[in-house]
């Protein structure tokens, strides 16, 4: 079966080539309202292409903005589990243009990579899809996946989905699903294959404080008035004790601890320091004590200040007790914190915090996004594990967690199944930035991945996915 | 005696109304260049009531800016103590002009005070202080004052005496005396006579802390790198402990703690806390614990937040750790802390709360302004209390404390002589505000006191005066 698999993929890998060819020169960038006719484009492109796969039914879904492209390929076997796929057919913008090497629209193949716009975020990805089903129905020999297939491809996600969860709202009775598959992340390295595990949810607030009615000259009145700068700084330096742990009560009640194994896995993902600070711009390290800047970034939760203001700002000296100030604060959150519960939280803090004299306000930035954890004892889990081993020829994939996260909370929230995400870019891809690339081997390798990972579901059936 | 001055001024009130009326009417507003000239015909028109009244030597002293009339009276007695008075003679701007009940230039009686921008601060106290002498003179019998009298009438106080220093330098060898009375202030009020006997001195400093040199992602890095608008935070909050003590180390050594006889005193001057945070527009008193908001804002010292700023400080969120914050801060001083002291307690407190992989820097606003004291056990003192007590029919003044200073530190600095401070302007004249007026029976007293002063410093005579 794994030769198999393998000898599809590779005998028929120029099709994907080809496809990619084809879709990466539709410059479909949804955060640029001139690119909106092209959005449409490749919209329409890759509902075609799944028409050629074979998906009996193709839509395309409008939105308030650009359309998400549904696909749905009904297993032969009616007790089969049902597979959501979610992806995104929309690319980010290319600025600044002076930086690319080559044309971001006229795909250009280099040795073992290919360049351009959308290549790894998320067109290729979405191709290696398609050639692995097209595997997948060759080894099998059916003319029907052995799951139920729901491709959910939306064409907003990197504007930030705006529209995304009313469209779910809308097409809930359409995306009843047993487990989820998530397109749109990446692995360690070519040699070590990984998949993400969590992604942190925020809620975020701008606090601000009223003070005299007035900016009060320092002069006259310093010294015995309350001053709402020294307030918010007050608040803010309240926030970490010594050691970076979150200073509200409460803050970290629900917080799932890491579980030793997932420790020593996480362990064993590389962490380049230097590379780190690198990459950050930054001097040193820093965070919560008793955790790897790995579990910092992954599996612990945050309280950040955003933004700070207050007062004079201007050149020079002005000598008063201001008004008014603020601080913009966000918190990263990880399963099983509930963002209503943190905001609660918050406003007993902030309240506890404003001292006599000085009034306090928070306006929240809405009302915040759940975590996301693939428990990796999920049954779903060890079926896309064991699919991406044996893509891979490895013994074990090491999970990783990202720091912030998309739209995955609002499907997990709304569809309420498992989710696991399978994508292959590498840290290297230069995703959102110029000179994006894809490694092609990668793609295969995820084209091998999707068509076991298919056969894994089965065999798992309904019961065994969902517990 | 006492009669007799007071039958003089009484004699010639109309003299100091006739100089008034044709004074005030000059628009001598030094912060608004369009009115140069004014300022310039304002000083000619002193120097010519300096003549008129008789001082033998009267210059015009130019500046990069705008002039200071000079104008000495030596004593008949060599040995006489010399006395040094200070004021100016250029006034507020005016605007908002639409706020004025008559014209800030044609003066206008009313009642028992006269309007007109200039009234209070400081035309009309350089006035009473021309019938003081004429008083003196009459009732001595004397064709020179008792003392030598030296007059420095600067042309640029409200706009921040950019150039008196450089003055003061320039001609120090002709500013020599045993005693500076400040003619520049204002009693609490009618019936309560009383004294400023200090004067808050302060440096201030922008403190910029720089962290990623770039803003990052939160989602990405937050909980992993520094964060200087936490830094930022982290540093002001540390400032002051929950009582209102500053906590920079060493910051109150020097400071000269307040005798029980002027507490006693301090305790005695009427304050109206409502009327405080009426005129504050703030919601409650704060401050140093275990001290009076009239010790608090006279004789502590203080650490204030101006302005802070950093990050993201726009409308919504964006979910960034910074590069860079900053913190503006002033402190007030008060006898017997140093400037150059406090800078550098300031700078070890900074580096202090400094975290690794951030950097800071501080940028001093000038080197600072250095506080007054007169102590009340001072002869100059105890001579101008007199001087007042005799004027006003009372048995005591009361010493108060000013928030802030002018140039009268520079002065203390230059001339290292004993600082009194004569002014009878009352807390409603509204200087620097429309309808500015003068209580015209406070003008009169004000004659009378300077012309028992001079009597008082010539009784104490050099050696009484310098100790």
């Amino acid at each position: 079966m794994t030769n198999d698999v393998r000898a599809y993929v590779t005998d028929h890998s120029a099709e994907l080539l080809a496809d990619l060819d084809d879709w990466l020169r539709i410059p479909g960038i949804s955060a640029q309202p001139e690119h909106r006719d092209d959005v449409i484009r490749s919209a329409e492109w890759f509902a075609d292409a799944c028409r050629r796969t074979g998906f009996p039914t193709v839509e395309i879904w409008p939105t308030a903005g650009m359309p998400t492209v549904y696909a749905e390929w009904p297993s032969a076997d009616p007790d089969a589990p049902t597979v959501l796929v979610y992806g995104h057919h929309d690319v980010q913008p290319v600025d600044p243009i002076e930086l690319w090497n080559t044309d971001p629209f006229d795909p250009t193949i280099d040795g073992p990579v290919l360049r351009a716009r959308g290549a790894s975020d998320d067109k290729g990805q979405m191709l290696f899809h398609l050639l692995g089903i097209r595997a997948h129905l060759a080894v099998t020999g059916a003319q029907a996946p052995a799951v139920t297939l729901k491709f959910l491809i939306e064409g907003e996600e990197e504007s930030g989905s705006p529209h995304f969860e009313p469209l779910l709202a809308e097409r809930r009775d359409r995306l009843d699903c047993d487990v989820i598959v998530i397109t749109d992340t990446g692995m360690l390295a070519e040699d070590i294959p990984s998949a993400v595990t969590g992604m942190r949810g925020m809620v975020s607030a701008e606090v601000s404080f009223h003070g005299p009615d007035l900016d009060l000259h320092s002069g006259v009145f310093g010294g015995a008035v309350p001053n709402p700068a020294d307030a918010t700084a007050r608040l803010a330096a309240a926030l970490h004790d010594a050691d970076g742990r979150v200073q509200i009560p409460g803050f970290y009640d629900d917080v799932l601890e890491l579980t030793d194994r997932e420790r020593e896995l996480l362990a064993k993902v590389p962490f380049d320091q230097e590379r780190f600070l690198a990459t950050s711009k930054s001097r040193a390290l820093a965070g919560e004590a008793g955790y790897s800047t790995l579990e910092r970034l992954g599996a612990r939760p945050t309280a950040e200040v955003n933004g700070i203001g207050g007062g004079y700002q201007g050149p020079g000296a002005k000598t008063i007790v201001p008004s008014d100030a603020f601080v913009k604060l966000s918190f990263r959150l990880v399963a099983n914190q509930r963002p209503a519960a943190i905001r609660s939280a918050i406003e007993a803090f902030v309240a506890e915090h404003t001292p006599t004299g000085i009034s306090s306000r928070i306006t929240w930035e809405g009302e915040g996004v759940a975590p996301c954890l693939v428990p990796i004892d999920n049954p779903a889990y060890q079926a896309l594990s064991n699919a991406i081993c044996t893509a891979f020829d490895a013994e074990l994939i090491l999970p990783t967690r990202e720091g912030g996260s998309g739209p995955e909370a609002a499907l997990q929230k709304s569809l309420e199944a498992p989710m696991v995400f399978l994508g292959v870019g590498l840290p290297d891809d230069q995703i959102h930035a110029p000179n994006e690339k894809v490694t092609l081997s990668m793609l295969y390798k995820g084209a091998e991945a999707a068509a076991h990972l298919w056969r894994e579901f089965a065999e798992l059936g309904r019961k065994g996915l969902t517990g």
